[in-house]
């Protein structure tokens, strides 16, 4: 099969599967919400079981419309997809050619980089600045004829950083490509510009339900754009992208804004206080606008790497980026947990430190 | 965005959603089967339920290894998708090029068409013979050095017939490209040449949870070749194809085997009933290994899509055929329901043929 493979995909490594988390872990690696589904969802999962033996409702169903709802913008401007990552992939499919570029801003979601890969196109990295902002003035100088698509998530993942949204419009405003928002962690920073997507022809918003609504596990994300954009997205999606499960769970998710903005509320806490302890011990910590923080090993003389190992051996789970992602050694990330959680995360760093001193 | 869409793209019409079927209807258009999951299948999602904050395993996690075991072949061997929709389309993502053909024998399946033309690949309509069978020779005689993979669905949809073992071996051994063997309906056909992935290098085969494991609301497909395309697939998959939910029910429909092989012996016994019904009426049917029947109205003299609407508005959906993949105004395709079911089918079959003559 050697001749028959395109010759993008074999410069490509096989994925391979991340090491399974069981058993009683403190998860703290993957930016999820530490509490589990509502009641409502729940129920609502509950009642849709028996009709699996049918097909799901074509794009999202009623879904779209709820989505559209929340959003506050019309049903033609949402497309629903499996998750933030499949919707990233069909933006990409459908508007970069292969060789045709796309600008990313590392450290960054490592998914734009690689989608882009996939699909034959061209990532070009610039890099955020040492504060982790944006040189926005850089990129409108620097992109090329073959740019056809600028990557930003806002907050930044795995920084925490937010950029201020009259900066993303100068941006969106100075650029003849698409300027993709993820905005995934909304709910935790309350800052959105789906209401520009009228405004600007070239400003497409990510949205995900795996982070602030806690349903990582149903993999379902979705987009706000023009009604132009949308329908340009909807001639290459799947027809059943997301299962009936997802899709009532979605729904009942959106119905019990309640239990959601509580969570949230209580995380958002929970983070500003974690990054007050974490402060004290030394470390220097980004500020976040999202449920995780980003953390400086370097004043402490540990590296991430190390430090994040001898977490784990307590089966504590934090995400290590030293060395990756074009950044030092002294990089790790960590979601917030339960308040319990995140206690015995200090507990485990304030020992950590102190047999390491 | 006109100038910023891929060419390719905008030659596609947008995709449109189905009406949705909701109610008591006879739903016999999707050839799902009529039966609810087993009591196995809930139990194991509704346990799942509270860790859908938690990402899924990735690649499929422990349900590649359940599957490779089902299928008799090595846990390299096997590829998990969202839905086999999601694989057609991976398939085509790493094998075929801007411009490349891809053989398609209609009627078929539509989305391989679909799928080429979204990845900007150039599909290639030959015609399966008046009795449904394909000319082998022919397709061998005619591809030409730019066909970089055939699919052909074994039984295929919506005919229901069924080529020979030793035809599609003898087709695999005289091309140079990839050959897809969509066998989705494998558990009522009985037929698989699975087997044979380590003697082709260009076979691969696509299986769905769809239809005999009843779980078509779940998204879930699973693809068999030897380990270097499969290899090849995991350059270009997502790291989450398949959400939690559909991950343990997949595994729970495997590992209640029973429940699944009574369900299939009770819908291909109602098959053969169903099909002998309709031929005493004077339909035309094709002979079907599948979960459905094709069915030729034309010595009734009514055309299937106004058998289809008479249908609909009692409410039994089946699906009309009537001038679409290259066939004439007399095909519909129905599911075998319950057998309450295909025996309301027969009756409005009859009424309708009482007041039509």
């Amino acid at each position: 099969m050697e001749n028959l493979t395109n010759p993008h995909i074999k410069e490509l490594m096989p994925r391979v599967a991340a090491s399974s988390r069981s058993g009683p872990g403190i998860y703290l690696d993957c930016n999820e919400l530490p509490y589990p589904p509502s009641p409502k969802v729940v129920q609502a999962i509950v009642e849709a079981i028996p009709r699996l033996n049918r097909y799901p409702d074509t794009l999202g169903g009623s879904l779209r419309k709820a989505l559209a709802n929340y959003a506050g913008v019309a049903e033609q401007k949402v497309i629903i997809g499996n998750g933030s990552d499949d919707l990233i992939e069909l933006i990409i499919k459908v508007f970069i050619a292969p060789g045709e570029e796309v600008v990313i801003l590392d450290p960054t979601f490592p998914i734009y980089a690689l989608s882009t890969r996939v699909m034959d196109g061209h990532p070009v990295i610039f890099r955020r600045m040492t504060d982790f902002g944006i040189d926005f003035q850089y990129i409108i100088e620097n992109i090329t004829s073959t740019t056809k698509a600028i990557f930003i998530a806002n907050p930044n993942n795995p920084t925490g950083s937010l950029v201020a949204r009259q900066d993303l419009m100068h941006l969106i405003e100075n650029v003849d490509c698409l300027v993709v928002i993820d905005e995934c962690y909304y709910e935790f920073s309350q800052e959105t510009i789906a209401d520009l997507v009228d405004v600007y022809e070239n400003l497409l918003i990510l949205r995900s339900f795996s982070k602030s609504f806690g349903l990582a596990g149903l993999r379902l994300g979705y987009s706000i754009a023009n009604k132009n954009i949308i329908d340009y997205l909807y001639r290459a999606t799947q027809i059943y992208p997301i299962n009936s499960l997802a899709l009532v769970a979605g729904a009942a998710a959106l119905g019990d804004w309640e239990y959601i903005s509580s969570k949230v509320r209580q995380v958002c806490q929970e983070r500003d206080l974690l990054r007050e302890k974490m402060e004290q011990m030394g470390f220097i910590v980004s500020p976040s606008t999202a449920n995780f923080l980003f953390v400086n090993t370097k004043p402490l003389g540990i590296t991430s790497t190390n430090l994040s190992r001898i977490l784990r051996e307590q089966n504590i789970w934090v995400r290590d980026f030293g060395g990756k992602l074009g950044l030092d050694n002294y990089y790790f990330r960590t979601a917030i947990g339960t308040p319990a959680e995140n206690q015995k995360l200090q507990a485990a760093l304030n020992e950590l430190l102190n047999n390491h001193a």
